[in-house]
């Protein structure tokens, strides 16, 4: 099944309508509400995804935003491609390389990226993971059973500040902008272990492309990990890294350009289509 | 002047007293109310630390806990004392060098720090920055204003986990493992520019000892700095890294062993006193 938070219309007594933002399931019908203003909301407060989600009224012109607008964790990881760590010479790493971003740098669907005019900024398609069930020191299995779903994220790297110091997170925690959606698959229907296509094009033109059965430790090993060190709990976001093809690694290197279009797609769950605005 | 957070007891008609928690002022007379349960949601609601501030009941066998149980964001920087980096022959950084922690790793003054046998677990003794108005693209002065006050902090680090990538990241977000406390004070009362005494000490043996006069980028830089890709809000933690004299730079390398005692010391600020607890 697929879920997410939606921008729709309300009809108001008092006047003309007003926006609004729902949790909500995308049905053949269209959008149904899950009772709660957003995803995030509707995971802390117990809710679940699947069969037996209780659906509610059908929400008229329903727009996916971001699923989930208020992760307490978005823990990230890099380095996690085989095929890409491979072509570039390097062995296979025995642990997952981490680091964190906030709700704040979290955009949806359709939304423009904002950063700084004259930075280098960089593409990173991923697959992320939404965490549905509290999790600590939790083993394989009991990390895949807590996985609530799957949707799109675009990592998108500020590369000059990322490489100013050794450690990353200044170069990967800009307020908005990071791309997430449209929808959160549920496992039952997509199975990133067996391998889902992510790509990411510039304008158009692919710059990204490979499968997450590629990924080095999958969506369940991660939760895993993390969890070992830090408690898990529902609507926390694992991204799972990003495949060859980015930006500061061609020759000549490229960045994005103020009105560049990002779009960001894997196989099964659907497609981001960001503007890039860069601005002083 | 000092806030914090304290544990106290309330007496309940309803029977034996309850343990309660409230954000506190410490006064000549002991501690006294401020409207919430903590100074996390006493800065969220828009409360303000200072002499203006309307002090509630005198608060019967009040103990400070974590000042700050909830921050959204805590970020910290490494590599920022002058003197140190001197010492190990490196030049002085253009940048902080940041990552993020998680309220998850925050205890209080005189809580157990819980950590997993057969790890390396260090000290690092660091000044802690307590933001008070929301603050994005700040200067130096604006940056400046929104300090709402300083905190000790140790930012208690897994070694053989910081080191296994290349991010710092999963050896420092351990559940439990930062000690905060025991006081917020407020910046008319100290000015860590100027020079407070930074201490460490395991089971009585002084480790570390530095003035915070020696920091590279002071508090008003960090905020600053941050506040360019990230938005800070009251509530938010900033550690501002730690002096020379941690055990993984010694000849031999030293860690904490369970049931040792860490003490933490800031003049002007506080102590922190919590027993390393190293469980399977």
């Amino acid at each position: 099944m697929q879920f997410g938070t939606v921008a729709t219309a309300r009809a108001s007594t008092a006047g003309p309508s007003t926006a609004w933002t729902s949790a909500a399931a995308r049905t053949p019908e269209g959008w149904r509400a899950l009772p709660a203003p957003d995803l995030s909301a509707y995971l802390a407060g117990g809710g679940t995804l699947g069969p037996d989600t209780a659906l509610g009224e059908l929400l008229p012109h329903a727009r996916p935003i971001a699923p989930l607008p208020s992760p307490a964790k978005v823990v990230c990881c890099g380095l996690n491609y085989g095929e890409h760590i491979r072509e570039t010479g390097r062995e296979l790493p025995t642990h997952p390389t981490l680091f964190a971003k906030y709700a704040d740098s979290l955009v949806g669907p359709d939304d423009d990226v904002s950063l700084a005019a004259g930075t280098d900024v960089d593409w990173e398609a991923e697959l992320a993971v939404v965490v549905g069930a509290e999790i600590r020191g939790a083993d394989r299995s009991t990390a895949a059973a807590a996985i609530a779903g799957f949707t799109v994220a675009n990592d998108v790297s500020v590369r000059d500040w990322q490489y100013r110091t050794l450690q990353w997170f200044q170069g990967k925690a800009w307020d908005r902008s990071t791309p997430t959606g449209p929808v959160v698959v549920t496992p039952d229907e997509v199975d990133p272990t067996a391998g889902l296509t992510v790509s990411c094009r510039v304008n158009g033109e692919e710059v990204q492309r490979d499968s997450t059965a590629t990924l080095v430790f999958d969506p369940a090993d991660l939760l895993a990990y993390i969890s070992t060190f830090t408690v898990l709990r529902p609507g926390d976001l694992v991204l799972t890294g990003t495949p060859g093809g980015v930006g500061t690694a061609r020759d000549p290197q490229r960045f994005l350009a103020d009105g560049d279009v990002l779009e960001t797609e894997i196989e099964g769950i659907g497609l981001l289509r960001n503007t890039i605005r860069l601005t002083d």
